[in-house]
């Protein structure tokens, strides 16, 4: 197979599109969209998001401040929302009034659930670090918020139904979710399986 | 919207999956399979890792005495190599041999690459954490080499080519990526333009 190398980047493939928001000082919800977010830790269950420290971003402050944020999930009906909040910034607009959105306050931490998102994390910061242009922050999930309508009768989030929004930032798009591949810890084990028995012949 | 609270859980929307190679004392290639990864920096390019530390897994170890690796992604037609290189551990079989993969050595870092993987980035670890259960590693991104196949004619990175492997931890499955939901920075530079000539009307 061919290969090439290709000139240095940090986005190489697909992100995930999330909504972190926040109070500031004065009580007032803000928030804004990334693509830099990861599951951090299984125990306890933590997101780190990474936003860039170089921007003056508002709700990176408000973070800061009250050390709480709250991580929306978009789905791909609300990219005009989703992609707004991530061109406008919070010292300049009234950004969650603006698209019709609304908060509730989370009930673990002090920061902003947006109502129309389909499924919120409330998050209490633990650790941050700067490494490069972007900060690290990392939260514990306090407490897991999920519209009805997108969960199965035994409470798992269907992602059919989530419809996440996946960003492409070399093709600058929003995807949506694909069709199965396979299951997860299936193919793997059953190929260790037929590993060990031929070993044992 | 009727919402519903949900189990405490760290994985409740689609990661990413990739498979993080290092080389062990001996020079001896060992990988692993990840579903926690985010870019975490623009200047540098950085890319940040979760793995847990709980279960000494033996790339990680690799990892952290190197401080280099190589972050590859598969795409759906190596399911069945992802999944076993996440089950299977480095300390008990020569994981990459038994799946027929091969590698190379990095030219920038200490590390090897997949060559069966069309995408892998060389990082050199620049910050580690440790934030509950898993360790987070960031690298930064030294080279980018990609299979000319998964290329357009300007060398950017197309994802209908690549066909990275989505995780779903919620129903255990590994999906591909949907169609196109919308263009990215346009919708929102729209609605921000459209917001701003009303207020100066």
């Amino acid at each position: 197979m061919a290969k090439k190398e290709l000139k240095l980047r940090a986005v190489v493939a697909p992100t995930e599109t999330v909504i972190v928001s926040a109070y500031d000082p004065d009580g007032k919800a803000d928030a804004c969209t990334l693509a830099f977010y990861m599951v951090s830790s299984h125990v306890p269950p933590c997101v780190t998001i990474a936003i860039n420290a170089t921007q003056k971003r508002k709700t990176l402050k408000d973070i800061l401040e009250t050390k709480a944020f709250v991580l929306g999930f978009p789905n791909v009906r609300q990219v005009k929302e989703a992609d707004y909040l991530g061109v406008e910034s919070g010292y300049r607009a009234d950004k969650i009034a603006n698209i019709g959105f609304t908060v509730s306050p989370a009930q673990t931490v002090h920061a902003p659930i947006i109502n129309e998102l389909p499924l919120s994390l409330e998050c209490e910061v633990v650790h941050t670090v700067t490494v490069g242009s972007h900060m690290q922050v990392t939260g514990e999930v306090k407490r897991i918020l999920a519209e009805e309508s997108i969960l199965d009768e035994n409470g798992r989030i269907i992602l059919e139904k989530l419809q996440p929004i996946i960003y492409d930032e070399e093709e600058r798009l929003y995807l949506g979710i694909g069709g199965k591949a396979g299951d997860a810890f299936r193919p793997g084990i059953e190929f260790k399986k037929a590993l060990e028995a031929k070993d044992r012949e």
